[in-house]
């Protein structure tokens, strides 16, 4: 079986849709604009619609070919704009892909390389003096297709979840803290279209990469996680990278950054990007480093900003750029227990020192923002001095950077450049609010994207659960997206099952910040399964899960029977001690009896709990299939 | 081979001292006060020295005998107070392994019963007149050889891990916040009982369990944990519960509850009790509705009564009683998404509704004081009524209950009884604090224990995750011991690998919360790890981890060599880009020079970069054994 067929062999098994789910596709005013959502049908006859990230793949209906690539929805809304213009682009060199000048890749790259022959797009900038990017739209009043298929998609089916919350008692009770964040009743193009403008949110659409699905980035919105992936010489191929993205997004990944070192990173970088629904960011930095033979002194600006060009005409959505890792900056490192941990800032921070000048990503910034604009690429402003350990937790040097990065905000903005800030890393519980202060203090409300942060060092092994604490916390705070953390954080590069667990973690940290926030209808999910518990409704509890499968498989361990999945108990009290039941078998009664529970108690008689002893016996339903406790 | 020699074979394993480490005794002025400790012993000549709850069972020169349980290491303490009394003790009677009167239990219970004669003890009680809890003392002035053991258990090796932490700057940028508590430099054994004397810490240590390892449950002293164990006749055995006892305290488990429903359960309890050096907690009401043959309704005081004499006896050392289930509350739960959750309060839901009466727990409240304090009971006063979804979150049912665990919390404390309060359960975050605060509020500042509690309700099959993130932050606010959520809560019994899953997690919101809380020295443990992890120590990380093998073991997916766990770099970014080795780098470089790094920046000098530049070459090391990516 050759590389692709074996690719396309494990893409089959990824794509399953989920159970009792459907993919529906609401329509927008604009051309064009169809926003996926996944229908997930309850055996009651509800339904509830959740946010989608999967893309095409989990529509039985799509036909997907990643030799083709997905199909480029937004390729109209761009050409449409009359702003961008088709052009020759950078020629592929063999240094793209880790070879040396005049080198001939190896023969099972160019086989890939000529698989994905059509996967190549002749790339687009924007026209002379045209700025393509979604602030400048939103800046000059444009509402973007991609405005308002972000509109639609943060909304769902709100008035219909806000109906299925019900009960003014329980709305009032459970009102969320938006702890400074102003998240409206029902989000508008209007709304979207401002919170851009303002630089409070972005969205990550570079015009060369029209199969994404838009999405957004900010306070005000529900909070994203992104999901890294990238080769590894020993460990991994193209083909399980295109199969990770796909698996990342399975899952709910909103973003995946390409974190790809060593060979075979411009066509691996291809065959993802053609192939991806969500933004794709790249730490570039990383692939000038290969070109100039992995010796941080030998970077200069011209093969940096090379390196830009060559990934803004792939389709590069965002990038992160380590231009806050200042010279003056780099002693307050030395009296660190964990120095400099982020592995761009120590590129940078070498670069510095060697010749000690100042940092060329901050000398260059304009000219890095003028790349930006011409495709709409959008800064993740890198923090490269974040700490590696709760040691260096909030210090003057992550403080010092961070300003810096507030700085470098105002002048992308000045560029219509779209702008989000990363963090860290590494904090303890009780100093994380102090990072969400200081970030919204110096970076103007631009989107913070965190890493973590993780809560503790000693959990190696761990750190997903270590760090979706700080995470859920920060994300409460008013972290736009975060960055998830695997298992082997620390210790090795994740596997197929680390990178889902990792996402598993971080969409319960994305999803209790959106509850805690008191997003409008984010709490219906949980009800429904709060519902579906109560009625014992087990297939519906399954599907209403983030990770159907393995619900079901644990529900199994211990009873395994199909006519389990009906039955009105669980294997955690068996049939006699039901709480839920007991509870369920109290109202039954007090419904059959045309009385509320608390007129039943109420009138106090003796006769009604004579009733109650009376129908007693039926409270309990003995099971044949399970061996009775008692 | 027969099954006590099968649990031999099993706890053999579950013995394995961990790597790098060694059990050590710390001596108290009392007599036989030698408490138990770990010392983690690096391969840089530091030690690390931390908490232990796993009792005999690490120490290789300990003689276990399972047959005959562990050393009464608290038997002349309790005799020494002269105020306990040697009984005959109520008779065993056939229902109270569940059989029915004049039944012969089976062949197999019967083996295990014979097996166990070793482990019968005649029980203890106070003598006349005479009360024998901790909080009795504490109140007469007497520092009890209990709370001497503890003070020097909660100190571990405080000052060493103070110099540990050392940097003046460090320690004020990181200083915890309390959030109320008031945690002092050191852990006096007069502090100790100044808390337990005003009620704000208790010492679980029923006078019939005296192989327990003291320890204890407050806001001031370390967040503790419970795991919760219980047979089951579709897939547990007694053997399994006590091999899961001594996996549940191998991984840090403080307390372990009993949850054993149907039969054999008094026999689970003797083998149980007599192995276990931490503190057992149950809930009577399970084993009383055995009695009764599961009916709700035909429970009487009397049964419950000799139910809580028989395991008093026994020695377990809390009880959850469900006294704040109140028959004028329950009708508040009928509008609830999910009812009564708590299998303990549904039972007394139903028996106050089916005789129209108030809750018998309540209104022999007294009576139970009176029992507890003649073996050193402490209540764990349940919460029937918490809610069992995050829709249900602070209702007035849930409220209402705890008003009532506070009112009963003083009568208790007339009685000088050691009380407890548990919490829920299902509370999205930002309604978290409010639990916290009602809490201490009405419950006169009581110790807090509660289930997780989960964030989020659509996490099945991760909920230790999305109750990890609640835990850690009711931890931080106050709560003195998290009981865990394994990854089949709400789908099935945990199997050992689950139970270990969710005290790891729990041990991370633990940890995680005494590092905000700012206890002296708990964030050693945390920088020796970040310290091994700049100085490449590999096996130092491993040892640290809460999880030493899994560490391990994620490591040798990538770099399985040995000769990787010397090496100075990593699988994640591979030799080339290690970031700490290059911050490193920068440090010997200055070092050579005779330079501090912020020197060497200061001066300017040219000259100084190209120094720099030509010792650049060795900055990196190649390695053969590792594809170069490069």
């Amino acid at each position: 079986m050759n590389a692709p067929d074996k690719l396309q062999q494990l893409l089959t098994l990824t794509r399953e849709p989920f159970p009792q789910s459907r993919k529906v596709y609401a329509p927008g005013v604009q051309p064009g604009v169809q926003v996926p959502m996944r229908e997930i049908v309850l055996t009651n006859g509800e339904t509830v619609t959740v946010y989608d990230t999967s893309g095409p793949y989990t529509d039985p209906a799509a036909d997907i070919n990643i030799r083709r690539g997905l199909a480029p929805v937004r390729s109209e809304w761009v050409a449409a704009r009359g702003d961008t213009e088709a052009y020759e682009g950078r020629a592929r060199v063999a240094l793209d892909d880790g070879g040396k000048h005049g080198e001939v890749a190896d023969a099972r790259i160019e086989a890939l390389r000529a698989e994905a022959a059509g996967l190549q797009r002749q790339p687009l900038r924007a026209k002379a003096g045209a700025n393509v990017t979604q602030m400048h739209y939103a800046r000059k009043g444009i509402v973007t297709p991609e405005m308002e298929y972000i509109a639609i998609r943060e909304n769902g089916k709100r008035e219909w979840m806000k109906e299925y919350l019900g009960d003014a008692e329980r709305e009032a009770r459970l009102k969320g803290n938006g702890m400074g964040a102003r998240i409206p009743d029902v989000i508008t193009p209007e709304f979207v279209r401002d919170e851009v403008a303002r630089g409070r949110a972005v969205i990550p659409a570079n015009i060369n990469h029209p199969e994404v699905e838009p999405m957004i980035i900010g306070r005000n919105f529900l909070v994203k996680i992104n999901a890294n992936i990238g080769n590894s010489a020993v460990t991994s191929s193209i083909e399980e990278e295109v199969e990770k993205l796909v698996w990342s997004i399975r899952w709910g990944g909103d973003t995946v950054m390409d974190l790809s070192t060593g060979k075979n990173i411009h066509t691996t970088r291809d065959w993802i990007v053609r192939n991806s629904p969500v933004p794709i960011g790249t730490v570039p930095i990383y692939q000038a480093l290969e070109k100039v033979g992995g010796v941080a002194e030998d970077l200069t600006w011209e093969i940096f900003r090379d390196t830009l060009i060559e990934q803004a005409e792939q389709g590069i959505d965002y990038f992160t750029i380590h231009a806050g890792v200042r010279l003056p900056f780099i002693h307050l490192t030395t009296k660190r227990r964990t120095g400099i941990v982020s592995r761009g800032g120590s590129i940078l921070a070498k670069w510095c020192i060697t010749h000690h000048k100042e940092n060329f990503l901050y000398t260059h910034f304009d000219e890095i923002c003028e790349i930006m604009k011409a495709y709409d690429v959008t800064f993740s402003l890198g923090d490269g001095l974040r700490p590696g350990s709760g040691a260096d937790a909030n210090d003057e040097a992550q403080f010092a950077e961070l300003k810096t990065l507030g700085e470098l905000t105002q002048i992308a903005w000045k560029h219509d450049v779209q702008t989000m800030i990363e963090g860290p890393g590494h904090v303890p519980m009780h100093m994380i609010q102090a990072n969400m202060d200081e970030q919204i203090k110096h970076c103007h409300e631009a989107p913070f994207y965190t890493l973590g942060p993780l809560t503790i060092d000693i959990a190696p092994g761990y750190d997903h659960i270590a760090s979706a604490i700080g995470a859920a916390m920060i994300g409460w705070m008013g972290t736009a997206m975060l960055c998830y953390v695997t298992p082997k954080e620390h210790l090795g590069l994740p596997d197929r099952d680390d990178v889902k667990q990792g996402i598993i973690a971080y969409k319960i940290a994305a999803h209790a910040a959106d509850v805690a926030k008191g997003h409008p209808g984010q709490r219906a999910r949980d009800d429904a399964m709060s519902k579906a518990r109560f009625e014992f409704r087990w297939r519906d509890q399954f599907a209403l899960g983030l990770d159907p499968q393995t619900a079901e498989a644990y529900h199994d361990e211990t009873l395994p029977k199909d006519s389990s999945k009906e039955a009105h108990f669980c294997s955690m009290c068996g049939p006699k001690f039901c709480s839920m039941k007991i509870t369920q078998d109290v109202r039954d009664y007090a419904a059959a009896k045309g009385l509320s529970e608390e007129q039943a108690l109420a009138d106090g008689m003796a006769r009604k709990s004579e009733e109650f002893k009376a129908v007693g016996g039926e409270f309990y339903v003995p099971v044949d299939s399970l061996k009775n406790k008692a």
